[in-house]
């Protein structure tokens, strides 16, 4: 066993990615730390959000994966601060001390303040998040056949999408989807156009990382699919009631996604700039504290004068170089700065429809929809998880089903209090 | 749409059944109550509860059940009481009114009033019971990394089954192979002695429905496995720090497992003979109400002197045979009394042994393992979770792996209060 100990906080993308190439060297012991048991596949965490995929399917254990690595142990556990004094990073309680230390930590749901959007609007950062809107959404529907009035139950099964990034987008149109071709189905008794996905968005326009064209093709796409696109409104307060706009307007809904942002997740010990990032030098590490590496959503840096994206790719990129870099240390090798492969953007917006711009070059449509499915089937971990989803992914193509419908704790739906026939509302509608 | 209309409270195998007995009947309207949205296969619930499937796989939707029966409506809700006198069952405050009413709402676990058993056991009746359990197991074997102390240690490793029926014998074989295949690879740090399944029954043998062979097979089996087993041991109280026995020994486990028996599910406004269980006619009603029927593990009735079991097959036929009663009193034809049919058992232990008995024919091993494969496949609901399960268990067979290791909530083991030193035990073992 070797004798230099590099402690890694975090088994998402990047945290994983230095494992590997750490692992690689015998000399090496590596610790590995996360609250959870399983690497989350986030980039499909939508698909459980909508009943499309079940949670374990995007979700791998932890352990399975570092099987094949003897220097490498699994830690699960909350971190709580680092001490980058001492060395060490305090788990739970207990002092864990490092020689090295990359922190791949992520990100977390940003509510830039907004009233209401911690207490009731769901984000979509965790496993306990999808199931939480698949437990909403299909509660929601069985609420309103319980219901007799039809404002109340056009609230229940209005459900509005805040943030038109990927996640917005992935999300909306596959709430489309399933309005379509589960919900109007399995409800035979509630009126479709009680039903509406509305997707509100602060920019003037969706997927703003793309080109003008590309958001326009999204719109349109989304507007096919009946999805309500609200551009350049800005979302002033959450309720469990719907959302308020800074144009006063008040959307009535008793589920609000909220996917307008993220923050880097903070660690006490360690620097903290704009959004929670931390800054490091073009190496990954922290200029204070030269054995902390960052890297992933947490870590800021610039390259070409813009600041690098918040994505899974570059996460993993990130992770990667760190753990070259932390094996040149050792090895009395000088490091490599981190340069961004831009691989592109590829963003899913229903059956047969997705966009994607990879080094200025546009495309859409079914071509860029496939790519998308082949792209998420190879990255997933595991082979198993592999032929699950794609196995899912076929089921649902051929039976326009999503079956994954089960409600794990159905919601209370709160009334208004100023209602006074609330009580009588709940009414079982005979056909 | 008919005029009659039936109302069927539970949609378990009893309640289904009798659905799609009613539902051929165009004149006859329909509706199914059940608290939850899903139909659940609980004859595989003990492998979810090991990480061999994943729950949705065993749920299918009740609405996609439904799709086909356009007299059939389904209800989400929690029935409180039934008013036999005005022909009404009250669900969440709100009266349904019915001609004819089929009681399918199953059994709960039995305590028998051992102290500690409703606490700290955990019982397998539902999903959340089986994510419970896969959650506690996982978290157990985490937490005993973090562990110093090797008499804690073995009390987080030690799995307690209480009832060898058959699904405490299923979940007791399973959890050995979980701890073989999953837990010994997975976990390095944790020497294998120290992971113990104990089952423990207070009858003279496990299954006792079965011949004295077929149990003395199975304790052979299951301890060839690594499985003790406890007979003609009564549990006198459960704790969070293990169990006590009548003859007065402890065995230190922090996880317990209840499989030792069920009551019916009491419902207020019907009488309950032993059990909890409602004594009905031959036909299947109540006699104090002939419009009342009660069919599955809330059902007593005898024939040939013994009572009949509380299992899946019987609940099914049941359900059929209501359902047939209360057409032909509809269209004014005598009912017909229910006679069982028994399909015979089957229990599988392990991979490629299981023991079944069919009319008195006994057969073990491999030919049983794979029928009772094939039967389960057979069974199931939804051609999806066929595919899926059947998928897993391949999966599973070739890789010796159970996959869906995913902790969704962690649980939090206590420590004795007496110890002092118990604040020092959470320790980071270093390789």
């Amino acid at each position: 066993m070797g004798t230099t100990h590099v402690v890694v906080l975090g088994a998402g993308f990047g945290g994983l990615s230095a494992v590997r190439q750490l692992a690689r060297d015998r000399n090496v012991r590596v610790t590995l730390i996360d609250r959870n048991n399983y690497h989350l596949f986030q980039p499909l965490l939508y698909q459980v959000a909508i009943a499309g995929l079940e949670a374990p399917q995007i979700a791998w254990p932890v352990r399975a994966i570092l099987r094949r690595y003897p220097n490498v142990r699994f830690l699960m556990g909350n971190v709580e601060s680092v001490d980058t004094m001492d060395r060490c990073v305090w788990v739970d309680g207990k002092a864990v001390s490092y020689d090295y230390l990359v922190v791949a930590v992520g990100s977390a749901s940003h509510d830039y303040g907004v009233p209401g959007v911690r207490e009731y609007a769901i984000p979509l950062k965790s496993l306990q998040h999808a199931i939480c809107i698949r437990d909403r959404v299909f509660s929601a529907a069985e609420e309103a056949v319980r219901t007799v009035s039809p404002s109340r139950r056009r609230a229940l099964l209005t459900f509005v999408v805040v943030g038109a990034g990927p996640t917005g987008v992935e999300l909306a149109g596959a709430l489309a989807e399933l309005k379509r071709h589960v919900l109007q189905r399995d409800y035979p008794e509630i009126p479709a156009e009680e039903i509406s996905i509305v997707l509100v968005e602060a920019g003037e326009r969706p997927l703003p990382l793309l080109s003008p064209a590309a958001s326009e093709y999204t719109t349109k796409t989304l507007e096919r699919m009946g999805v309500q696109v609200l551009t350049s409104r800005v979302v002033s307060e959450v309720t469990p009631f719907g959302v308020t706009l800074q144009d006063g307007s008040f959307i009535h809904a008793h589920t609000v996604i909220w996917t307008a942002g993220v923050k880097g997740v903070a660690l006490p010990g360690l620097p903290s700039g704009r959004g929670g990032r931390i800054h490091t030098t073009p190496t990954l590490s922290v200029p204070e504290a030269p054995e902390v590496y960052v890297v992933g959503d947490l870590n800021y840096m610039e390259q070409g004068g813009k600041p690098l994206p918040q994505v899974a790719p570059l996460a993993k990129q990130q992770g990667a170089c760190a753990g070259r870099n932390i094996l040149r240390r050792i090895h009395g090798k000088p490091e490599v700065p981190f340069r961004y492969w831009d691989k592109g953007t590829l963003v899913t917006i229903g059956r047969n429809h997705a966009v994607g711009e990879v080094r200025g070059l546009r495309f859409t449509g079914i071509l860029a929809w496939l790519t998308w499915l082949a792209v998420h089937i190879y990255y997933l971990t595991g082979m198993r998880n592999r032929l699950m989803v794609l196995g899912n992914w076929i089921y649902s193509y051929l039976t326009y089903d999503f079956a994954v419908r089960v409600i794990h704790s159905p919601h209370q739906f709160p009334y208004p209090e100023e209602s006074v026939e609330s009580a009588e509302e709940v009414g079982v509608a005979q056909p």
